[in-house]
């Protein structure tokens, strides 16, 4: 059992990542493209720790990290920052069982879509010098698992860090040159609950659009032979584990009801003016989004 | 002058393609596509019409046309087959203007995303044995013009065929054998209305549904920080040319309201759902579109 030298905490929050030990919590996609990125930075330990004993032998064979646990024991102790990669609702929980195998200065993260008031509850339940500074790295890739893991999702990538009441200016500080040593191209700073409501309309409701447009009454055994790029692209997300996706929109439940309203306050818009004939109305609609479009992408 | 021999016409409408003639009435990505495909068949003559001098040179020089015109003349009584690939509403026009041009035996089509009664319209226009058998390619590609155009742009896609009431079934054979050889998987028969109707699902809506998306009263300029790949495939035909998509929507306007008002419907039950905490709902919601858009896909 090896304590750290205190040269982690408070007001010094080190980016000498080769001198840091990171833990990961969930060897999944994300879980598993933070690793692979952190090996990358030469990081001095990885400590990963995954329930599926067979997702964590793969991660030990593949060299991504250097203790392996499916639970958390006293060598946990070890690591300055803990990533948590786990579903928002876990997080918690995880720190309730498991604050006492975390080092007193350890700086923990999540990369949650929902961030509610999670981030002070888990406050809450750290003690000491330890501090969890919230972040949502807005990278990502199709399919899920440690197999479909990838350093390179975080190149050019938005992080958004979350800051709470609790956070000092030395973790958003740290948790800010971590994003950029990620490749990240941006971060920027809101409240859990601007957060939330953003995630709301970028996140949440185009997969919303995209389930509703699947669902239309309208499909039938023709459909097949009609469709092209726009329907296929339209309905790209419309096939999603629903368990998963069930707790995040309920999670975030009252904001995207209001993203559906406002967005079907622009869908009345297109109906009433197709029902009028009113073509400047369609053409000023289609600029604004085409200028928006070219300006965001 | 070259009169061909009356070797198609009536019953007879061969699909030995070396020996056939064709023309092509607009030479953009659609029109510049069968060219490149026709010349892969080997058909015995390429007539390329094309307003846009430039564009009718360019085609000449990458020899996709054995005779140019920026307008038809009687050299077009050579063609077998007329291919138009012009704005649906420029159709009816055409014919009208240059109907004394063509083959007394011509079978000529279109490639128009709306169908209406153009079809019956144009065929009033025909005289003697020439017919009119609309059809429509689900086949496309990103960007416009014959520089992108591509004779693979055929292969694996759905033909729709649209017979109207004075069709034969020659012509609608010939159109099917026609569509196989350009490399499509499979085509189907509707009438008008059921293309149009199905056309408003499938290609008019979901570019509805992505304007609406980029044009919400929630955009900000924070968004640009939180989008990732569901907001961009969502996205992704919100930037349109509006005046040609005005005219499209117009064309279409009653099937595409009553689509929306459709897809609506889908959203109410979700918003619905998500204020009563109805997590069964919007599991029941996510299954029903996973499970149809893997059969799709």
């Amino acid at each position: 059992m090896i304590f750290l030298e205190a040269d982690f905490g408070g007001e010094n929050r080190s980016t000498r990542w080769q001198e840091l030990s990171f833990a990961i919590v969930g060897l999944g996609l994300i879980g598993g493209s933070y690793a692979k990125a952190l090996r990358k930075l030469g990081v001095k330990q990885i400590i990963g720790i995954e329930r599926d004993a067979a997702t964590l032998q793969e991660a030990k064979q593949q060299g991504l990290v250097d203790i392996g646990m499916t639970e958390p024991d006293n060598r946990l102790k070890e690591a300055n920052v803990i990533i948590c990669a786990i579903y928002p609702e876990a997080i918690v929980g995880f720190i309730a069982e498991n604050v006492d195998f975390f080092n007193e200065s350890v700086l923990l993260t999540d990369v949650a879509g929902i961030k509610n008031d999670m981030i002070s509850r888990g406050q809450e339940l750290l003690k000491g010098g330890m501090e969890f500074i919230s972040g949502h790295p807005m990278a990502g890739r199709q399919g899920s698992g440690l197999g479909m893991s990838d350093a390179h999702i975080f190149q050019n990538a938005n992080y958004i860090i979350v800051p709470e009441k609790h956070n000092t200016q030395a973790a958003i500080s740290w948790l800010e040159q971590f994003a950029l040593a990620l490749g990240c191209k941006h971060t920027v700073q809101v409240t859990p609950a601007q957060h939330d409501a953003t995630i709301a309309y970028t996140s949440n409701l185009p997969h919303v659009t995209a389930v509703a447009l699947m669902d239309s009454a309208s499909f039938d055994d023709k459909t097949k032979y009609f469709v092209a790029g726009s329907f296929r692209d339209g309905t790209r997300v419309a096939d999603i584990n629903p368990e998963l996706w069930c707790n995040l929109f309920l999670a975030n439940r009252e904001k995207v009801a209001d993203e559906i309203d406002k967005y079907m306050e622009q869908l009345v818009l297109w109906r009433d003016a197709l029902r009028s004939d009113d073509g400047e109305k369609l053409k000023e609609l289609m600029r604004k989004a085409g200028a928006r479009r070219r300006e965001l992408f």
